[in-house]
């Protein structure tokens, strides 16, 4: 069993791409600009966005958080998007979710020029993505496939099982994994709350992807020997001994099941770290301007 | 076992069509307009036009047939979709696949208003239909919806295997039988040319949709006792018996598989005649504005 080192190969991707930063700004280029709007102070999005500021200083963006109150309307917000849409020094940004419940996300991910949609998802970059194009891939899925690749995972003709079909996890990386590329070209069945069989369909599994956000979900019972399992899962469980009073727990029994394992995902420092090297890694292709025709 | 009449449903549902669209003129609305672009002469696009005008005047739609010679540059192609994206007259309008080979397809579908984009080819509507937002839905899929819709068919929980990954009819159906809506709900495996056991995979399927585009590749001993099966292919096989010099053939061998089947699409006569009645239904809904916010 090899254990999938999330947060030694995303330490790695940062030097990688702050590198390239540097070589970027030495020849005379622009440094990319993440953007990120904060509404409110759910203490939660407080911490993401920290985080994610936080990396861009370490790949060397430059980066900007900008603070709206929880009551700005959503024409307002809608209308600050539209400034940052035009504004040229800034790449890309992202709108933290959630947002207060009197602002249509949607409507907000729509206004977001897809160009700069460094989240992935806005539906054109969803489109383009299920088609095979170049796009913004969300920072999740996108992760994944990165640790597919940087470990060499062989992935063809493999039967994965994604367990979940959120929009933000379960279709994109189902969409990625049946694609013709490398990592991708597999088997792909997508399992969700209506599947009934879900144990047996898993014991079929030569990847699983976990992505429930339904802690322990998956036991020894339902890996097959050598499979290669990937937990997505990031659920805080209560927990007494831990200093915050609760665990980040993933939807795999890793105990238990790590043993039957080619590869497993850690939880945490498996898939979390990646996340928010993908949205860098997105800011990187924005700041470079080589997905889109712009 | 039963067979699925997609003629029948397909007259069925254009009588319904154009009993709408009586109505909507009855009440002082307008009569909804679907323009078709053809460029060049390909003898196939010329006849699939043909059918899409003639079911336009079925439904009681205003239909345009604009035609570019063979040798229209991509510029001057684009800027005709401009002018049909401006056009308040046109409700929705296509342009007809494949384009000459100096013309790049992607470019051309990405110029036409989602708004009207009626094909649904559109990255916006095919990223919009994944994340399960209102959006057109491309013909074939949506056609298979209906009949499964109509024939009362339960998919809910059941295990969904589709043939074939490609951007028009495998990824979107995948995607549709995935979404928690009824028909949908079901657990869905893709399998495609990279899938090494896809015989023992379809012997695990409650629903199977052919659409790999290889005649007869679904036999007897991939089907299992009772399965649903819904044949998208349509090749033309040469066909020394039939007048033209081909027949029509599915990816089914439906004699030896029909017997098994709890419902089975004909080829002809099953999906065939559904696409272009969702394309009818598509434009529908272009005049009634009833999808996006206009």
């Amino acid at each position: 069993m090899q254990l999938i080192d999330g947060k030694a190969i995303s330490a790695q991707i940062k030097l990688e791409i702050a590198q390239e930063v540097e070589n970027i700004v030495a020849a005379g280029g622009k440094r990319p600009h993440l953007a990120a709007v904060l509404v409110g102070h759910d203490g939660g999005s407080e911490s993401y966005v920290a985080h994610k500021v936080k990396a861009c200083e370490q790949c060397g963006f430059k980066s900007s958080l900008i603070r709206f109150d929880e009551d700005i309307t959503e024409e307002e917000l809608i209308a600050q998007i539209e400034r940052l849409n035009n504004d040229d020094d800034v790449d890309g940004f992202i709108v933290q979710l959630p947002l207060p419940r009197h602002i249509k996300e949607q409507r907000v991910i729509e206004s977001i020029d897809y160009r700069k949609d460094v989240d992935g998802f806005h539906p054109i970059n969803v489109g383009r993505l299920s088609i095979g194009l170049p796009c913004f891939v969300s920072a999740t899925p996108a992760g994944i496939m990165e640790l597919l690749a940087r470990y060499n995972i062989d992935t063809r003709g493999k039967h994965c099982v994604v367990l979940g079909r959120s929009n933000i996890v379960g279709k994109p990386i189902a969409s990625l994994m049946m694609q013709k590329t490398n990592p991708g070209n597999a088997t792909v069945t997508v399992c969700h709350s209506a599947t009934p069989n879900i144990k047996e369909i898993c014991r079929t599994a030569d990847i699983i992807i976990a992505a429930m956000g339904s802690p322990g979900f998956v036991t020894a019972d339902m890996v097959k020997q050598g499979a290669v399992v990937i937990d997505v899962g990031t659920t805080r469980v209560p927990n007494a001994e831990s200093k915050n009073g609760w665990k980040l727990t993933g939807d795999v029994c890793f105990d238990e099941v790590a043993p039957l394992c080619s590869y497993i995902t850690p939880v945490p420092g498996g898939v979390g770290p990646m996340t928010i090297v993908s949205l860098m890694r997105n800011t990187l292709l924005a700041g470079k301007k080589v997905i889109f025709d712009y």
